[in-house]
């Protein structure tokens, strides 16, 4: 689901020593460390990349979203071979709620009439594009509908495109929109929309952001076709994720169900996603003022904003049952510490065939645990538990991850070490995102993973790329996580550390969640040779096993205190620089400025006054943060001259320091949403909000609620700190 | 010729004090000033706007380039008007070559074949689109040729895409190169693509500058149709504008006259505008690398570099005769100073009809002079002599105004106080560039002129405009000039104040030297009600009657001391991060960066190693600065104390101070531009380079004739603070 576009916004910067002797394994003994290295070298040996090629030709061989029958074959072959390989491996089945579309109409019923196609044309010299069991596009979870009215160009349809539409004059009430993709995750256009009173929305891939513009399109090159268009979930989501029907439970034959009517996270109008062809006679029908120069597309048309004269017809009804949910569990019992778990994922249903997303990161999750399969078998069994899982119906909404952590939640509270994901691959740089805490650790797997194009290591190579980009990086600093693939529900509901990988950056196309990613798409552009998927099983086996096997847990708390201190600061800045542009707004407001500088051919309102921004009482999160620097410091202290070898029991609470960063109660509006230094923001969806209680209450100008939040992550924090210091003090 | 958009570039930004008492004037004694005032309320009062749309009507009626037949009648509408109003007015003609085509050709030869229609069509409801005697779409001064060779695509092809072109391994030698319109003048595309062996060039209007992409398309709006192509010269201008068969000396009937082959501002390669409908077949047919992102535009294509095997067809042959060129010379002998002249300008000849380009203009001008003749009818003489002008031959490059400046040089060099330019109008912000030393006397004019849609003075409104774009300006700062327009033989090759003004931010289209600058767009699109028009007559009129009035003249030396100054450090900071911009680059290299970082799809070579940048002394230029400021403030406190009833001989010394910037050997292998201050870049054409000795040296990595001309810039500005001393000395 995770895009890789996208992926790559997480991407990471500067800091401390980027060279270092790759027998320093942070958390192992240095025996230890030899003999991990030793497996590691086995590991990376033992990998075959025919076997890459033959389960992407397998498992993305036919359409296989949720509840298909190619979706249940997948598991079962997933299941087979994983038994083969030595785990015990079975389906766990959810139930979950799965719209599939009845009917899907749009048409211009004027000026011009034209009836939207709706269908992706069939690629020559790819037959899989012809293949029958195809999901026709649609966005999962819109709301049954027929409407007609005029239509308005809203941009992207993010909360800053309807300031601006107001300032125009402009008012979507009654309306039915259309918006490009890109700017937010899909499911806020919609979403913001309704809640301007819109009617109906309609999403298209603009040429500009995925098409034409910016390359050949598909089969000369790998940018979106005429008729393509991505499918997608429009699940409220930042509310939370997985089954509509089943919150904080799992969604069991027999679970308690929401009735349809009173599932908030369901999209409250009709929406629906359409290629740029389709999209182009009713942009060009559009009239009203011209849109803002960086509103503006690739079509070959003046982008105008109506509303009208252009009139839309757009009717949607959907199929509402209950579909089967197919998670694939792998577990290799650990020899040591069995219930101490390390959970590695990728999810396998796809849109249609979905090569890239999500087969191509399933792929090599596949050959990690075949590996370690017969490591196991030659006697090399890892001291933790290792959990290895492939997700059904994450497209959807993170429905089989989300359901299977709500299911399991006491038990994975107890166990979890860390979930490590990863949603699709390609070629390019190494691209990671995840808890602070592991930030330290995961350099040391970044520094002994080869780059595959230039034999320097991933870490060397992306030092080079920011080095061009004019940044110094001297290490990989781990974007934080926001949402759009199945570590939420680890991360945000449970607070078990995570990190989400995958390569990138050389791989760009318009296939996503089209027909068009396909075994020939993906082997011609995203990853010719497979290379990189050897790349990621190299990158996430070496952290599923250097977790399994590490004498202490590698988590440090120094990276995250400064990371959260960095975070702080920024938020500190951040309620100055609203303050004095609001000031400064009003002032010229004052002054008479918009007004005097309107263009009577394109009038702009001036915007509505500001309240002022008060000053907020920072303090309490400034000192809980100066004692968890302190405990930080202590911590490794302690850790450099503490005997790995009797680290047991502080394990036990190194397992538990991330699940200290949530509180049951949630952020505001959103108790699901428990982790209080990541979160996924309210009206970006997947984009992440760190410090989300105080930094989304400045931003939406509650401020009462933004000085309350400020008391509120002081004291997770304290409980963290106390955490840690009682981890310190454990290793003394 | 100068286009709104790129006049717009010399805005201007913050200082001083805005507000001041309307009674203070600059230069004026207390009674003077009242006197003054009077006059321009009765000059505001007798503008008459039918006349702007008769004139308008009448001058941009037919097309009237060089040489046509409605070129000469409007020069003699224009001294019969002028003579009838008072001016003693004459018609100096100089005979210039003007080069029209006889064969235009281009054409796709393969893979698909496709013949250009290089034919503007004619607009519904526009009979002017439809009239004889339009040039059609050309170069002038392109060579004769007859090339045919694959295409490249070189984005705006100024320098810095050939960097880029290298790095992909694209070398255009023996091919043919289409450049998008934008980025430099014209003039430096087919230049630069020669320097790199080019033998052809192609410029197109790409729609993302001035097509569908900016705005509905004439005539629903005032952006450029699908067959539009802009005209315009391609004159060596950075090297000298003027005749090419005549540098430095009038181009008499009997002028000694370089041979064509000799003459070296004429291109190398033949050179062709054509349409987006006539680019988009042969930008179609490249193949080749991706263009980078920044370099493609609005069709909807993908924009491949090439070279081919896009193969093209360029035939072009001209008629290489001389014409008349007609330039309106009307003096207003002045009451007390006759020998000193103020001079305004505008230039009459246009690409087709020029309704806009220059005609605009051209009629505040001649309001202005009427109505300069009638308050002399009434006794109100000025003091000083005024000269009105009415330009031909601007457009091919500033033929006829610089012919007049070359022929006339010593009796200007004596007598000139300054020069006034304008160059077409439009409404919205008030522009203004020019000499330093008249920035704060501007400010009180535009404090004194009102903006017609919203009734606060014009220097309000602009300032109004840079608040909301974020900007605190507390007074108008006046862009360096570079050229463009008839400014530049006065000020760069004479050392004549000079100053271009103008309105224009809500004008903008695409009509810009095509057979569209019609009178119907100008009044629909450009300046509704012509009520900027007015603005331009008073801005115009009250810039031309203060200086001829004036007791003492109204130069001021802080700012401009401020302003070098500002230069100078601006150039310190350029020195320093090119050095340290190399340096990267260096290490970078020395390092793999470039190597590890390269795309396998769109392979980058490395950038070349770079010499290091020495330090340079700017000592003799920064103690000549420190000279200057003190001689500038010292003047400043003699003419606040000063009788300025008394000013005469001072303002003698004040004629001749801009001319103290000058040096007769000019700036390097370019001896033609004198001034040391500002000049047009030589890779820039239009666009000014400031201290342009020193900073193009920099540029170009000639450090040690950058070192020489610190030295010479410090003995300008020495030779210049001495003549600022004695002025103040003769004030005392």
């Amino acid at each position: 689901m995770y895009r890789t576009a996208t992926l790559l916004l997480i991407l990471l910067g500067l800091s401390t020593t980027l060279v270092a002797q790759s027998t320093d394994l942070w958390g192992f003994t240095p025996e230890n460390a030899q003999r991990q290295l030793a497996l590691e070298a086995k590991f990376d040996q033992a990998i075959n990349v025919t076997n890459f090629d033959a389960w992407i030709k397998e498992l993305a061989g036919k359409p296989h979203h949720v509840g298909s029958p190619h979706g249940r074959a997948n598991a079962e072959t997933m299941v087979r071979l994983l038994r083969e390989w030595g785990w015990d491996a079975q389906i766990e089945t959810f139930y979950v709620l799965f719209p599939t579309p009845k009917v899907r109409l749009v048409e211009l019923v004027g000026p011009k009439p034209y009836k939207a196609k709706l269908a992706e044309g069939v690629i020559p010299g790819d037959p899989y594009t012809a293949q029958p069991g195809q999901l026709p596009t649609y966005n999962a979870f819109s709301a049954d509908g027929d409407v007609t009215a005029d239509l308005v160009f809203v941009n992207y349809g993010v909360p800053g495109d309807y300031e601006q539409l107001e300032r125009m004059g402009i008012d979507v009430k009654g309306k039915i929109v259309i918006a490009k993709y890109g700017g937010s995750w899909r499911g806020i256009k919609p979403k913001v929309a309704a809640e301007h009173g819109a009617i109906g929305c309609i999403i298209y891939s603009d040429p500009e952001d995925d098409g034409y513009f910016e390359g050949d399109v598909y089969p000369e090159g790998a940018f979106k076709t005429a008729s393509g268009a991505q499918r997608g979930s429009v699940l409220d989501m930042p509310l939370y994720p997985g089954d509509p029907l089943t919150p904080n439970v799992g969604a069991t034959q027999d679970a308690k169900r929401l009735e349809r009517k009173d599932a908030p996270t369901l999209m409250k109008i009709p929406v629906l996603p359409i290629s740029y062809e389709d999209a182009q006679p009713l942009l060009a029908a559009l009239r009203g003022p011209v849109a803002p120069a960086a509103w503006r597309g690739g079509l070959p048309i003046t982008y105008h904003i109506g509303p009208g004269p252009a009139k839309v017809h757009l009717k949607l009804e959907f199929d509402w049952s209950l579909q089967p949910a197919h998670n694939v569990i792998a577990k290799m019992r650990g020899s040591e510490f069995p219930d101490e778990w390390v959970i590695r994922g990728n999810h396998h249903d796809a849109w249609v065939h979905g090569a890239s997303d999500p087969v191509s990161g399933m792929v090599a999750v596949l050959e990690e645990a075949r590996i370690i399969g017969e490591l196991v078998k030659q006697g090399q069994r890892p001291k933790r538990t290792l959990v290895y899982c492939a997700w059904d119906a994450e497209e959807p909404g993170l429905l089989g991850s989300t359901e299977w952590v709500e299911f399991h939640a006491d038990e994975l509270r107890q166990k979890a070490v860390a979930y490590i994901n990863s949603d699709g691959n390609g070629r390019g740089y190494l691209y990671a995102g995840g808890s602070h805490t592991l930030e330290k650790f995961f350099n040391q797997v970044a520094r002994d993973v080869k780059d595959p194009q230039h034999g320097i290591s991933v870490l060397e190579r992306r030092r080079s790329a920011s080095m061009v980009q004019g940044q110094d990086m001297s290490s990989l600093e781990l974007g934080a996580l926001g949402s759009g693939s199945d570590y939420t529900p680890f991360i945000q509901h449970l607070g078990i550390a995570s990190m989400n990988i995958g390569y990138g950056g050389e791989s760009d196309g318009g296939e996503y969640h089209t027909n068009y990613d396909t075994y020939p798409h993906y082997t011609r552009f995203k990853d010719p040779g497979l290379a990189y998927g050897v790349a990621l099983a190299e990158t996430g086996g070496r952290t599923a096993l250097r977790l399994a096997n590490a004498d202490l847990l590698p988590f440090d708390f120094q990276r995250f205190s400064r990371t959260v201190n960095q975070y702080a600061e920024d938020l500190m800045k951040m309620t100055d620089s609203q303050r004095q542009k609001f000031e400064r707004q009003n002032k010229l407001l004052a002054e008479g400025a918009y007004k005097y500088t309107t263009d009577p051919r394109q009038p702009l309102l001036a915007p509505k006054p500001k309240a002022a921004v008060p000053y907020l009482n920072f303090a309490p999160l400034q000192n809980a943060l100066a004692e968890l620097k302190q405990a930080a410091d202590n911590y490794q202290a302690a850790a450099s001259k503490a005997n790995l070898t009797q680290a047991a029991q502080t394990n036990q609470l190194l397992i538990q320091a991330e699940r200290a960063l949530t509180r049951e109660a949630g952020l505001p509006r959103r108790p699901w949403f428990q982790h209080h230094i990541y979160a996924p923001g309210f009206y970006t969806g997947y984009g992440v909000k760190t410090l989300p209680g105080i930094r989304e209450a400045i931003e939406e100008e509650k401020y009462t609620e933004a000085q309350e939040q400020v008391q509120i992550l002081a004291d997770v924090l304290a409980g963290f700190t106390q955490l840690v210091n009682m981890a310190a003090a454990k290793l003394k």
